[in-house]
């Protein structure tokens, strides 16, 4: 049986406390290389575009730096560098830059992933945009997000029929033709959908401004955070079968029980 | 024949002047409606989704009434309240929020769009995104841009092959069937293909970051900041025919003559 980590309200301090340095580690590391000219990236896998930026790399490994200073008892699964186990029951759960393709044309859409995740699944989660300077966090007792504007308290949108509702994606061409059929019954029948917005989809989600996200093929890293970030102001994520989605795959998140009973039935056919 | 105004360097000047008091109107006035909840939005035409919201006709109001203080003898054409002829052989072509669609999501993704044209097409333009703070700038001399950053020039890149290429367009639903099928040809070669940036595809193609937007359907308000913009850095705009965009319809972009020539064969067919 999965195990729930016992956090107290101290500890939880000590956590949200370390989670934004990483935010911080990350940011200073990404930045100078966001829109440097000549920027080039590996491919890491052999089909399908996936680079991997020196900006990523660094990223990592300042966040991997300071957890071992400051919580070398925890585990880390990034994505970048991989797997570091460890004995205090949370892992850390990083994507340096979740939206590589956004990155490399210059979009404010890409962000840094962070998540502290016990054997349940996400306790706590950060999405942040280092070059809008907006941070979305949730989990242990906070949902907020601060950005150019000021700061604010994060809550999802009220329920609405999904023929009001703003629907994002990352990909028009999303997951397999058995994917693309569902999603569309999903599009067809929302007001308004978007494309390419990568982790930054979620983040406008958990802050009140979109209804659904609906995506596929997604990395436990990829969608960790953005988990911990919406159920803290009010949503739901889980995979198109219901059921938990923190380990990747196919993803919806809505930003209530009735918006997602509505969509969840339509992705199932 | 149409006829190009002859701008002299203190006019620029003041034409700059104006066109900055214009974006910055256009900020104050937009900004406070950006990611307010319960915002609304009238639907200006019965079929499709083109929403108008306070903040657009806020803004468009503003800088009419900066206008008739400083430029009264130029015309107006704004996307919101139409036309006012002037004397000068100068327009002001206002479009206060390009990419209402993206606004209403939360997107950092508009922008407001200023141009200065005479017969002949655009000669100065803005495209300015109030939230992220940046202002792409281009025309009578002028070619850069400010963001959080700092203070850049405004170039496009190098001439590379469409299979380096990263592309972009507003909506993977483009145009007609005849215009898509032609889109498609382009995509399947390029490198990269993004969508949902309304404007700001422009914007970064200016900035150097992108190499192809690909678009139809558009007014002559969405493409003269634009145009202005991305000429002045160093690209090209043209319809899919190769002639002047600056009425709108179906427009491609590109960062230099090399890639403009490759993608317009293939739209081309």
């Amino acid at each position: 049986m999965a195990a729930m980590a016992d956090i107290s309200e101290n500890l939880a301090n000590e956590l949200w406390d370390t989670a934004h340095a990483l935010a911080d580690a990350a940011r200073a590391a990404i930045l100078p290389h966001f829109r440097a000219h000549g920027l080039d990236a590996e491919n890491k896998q052999a089909e399908g575009f996936d680079p991997v930026t020196v900006a990523d790399r660094a990223a990592e490994e300042a966040m991997r730096g300071l957890l071992a200073a400051r919580r070398p008892e925890d585990g880390i699964l990034g994505e970048e560098l991989g797997i570091t186990s460890g004995s205090s029951g949370l892992t850390w759960v990083l994507d340096p830059i979740d939206g590589t393709r956004g990155f490399l044309s210059g979009t404010p859409t890409w962000g840094v992933l962070i998540a502290l995740s016990d054997e349940t699944g996400p306790r706590l989660g950060i999405i942040d945009q280092p070059y809008t300077g907006e941070r979305f966090c949730g989990g242990l007792g906070r949902a907020e997000w601060s950005g150019p504007l000021g700061d604010f308290a994060l809550s999802t949108r009220r329920p609405r029929g999904l023929d009001e509702a703003i629907l994002f994606t990352t990909f028009p061409e999303i997951g397999t033709d058995v994917d693309r059929t569902a999603f569309t019954r999903v599009k067809d029948r929302a007001r308004l959908t978007r494309y390419g917005m990568d982790c930054y989809a979620y983040a406008l989600l958990a802050a009140g401004q979109i209804d659904l996200v609906v995506e596929a093929g997604l990395y436990p890293y990829d969608v960790q955070a953005p988990i911990a970030v919406i159920e803290a102001a009010g949503g739901i994520v889980t995979d198109w079968e219901g059921g938990p989605a923190h380990e990747g795959g196919r993803v919806l998140a809505a930003a209530n029980a009735e918006l997602h009973a509505e969509a969840l039935a339509l992705l199932q056919g």
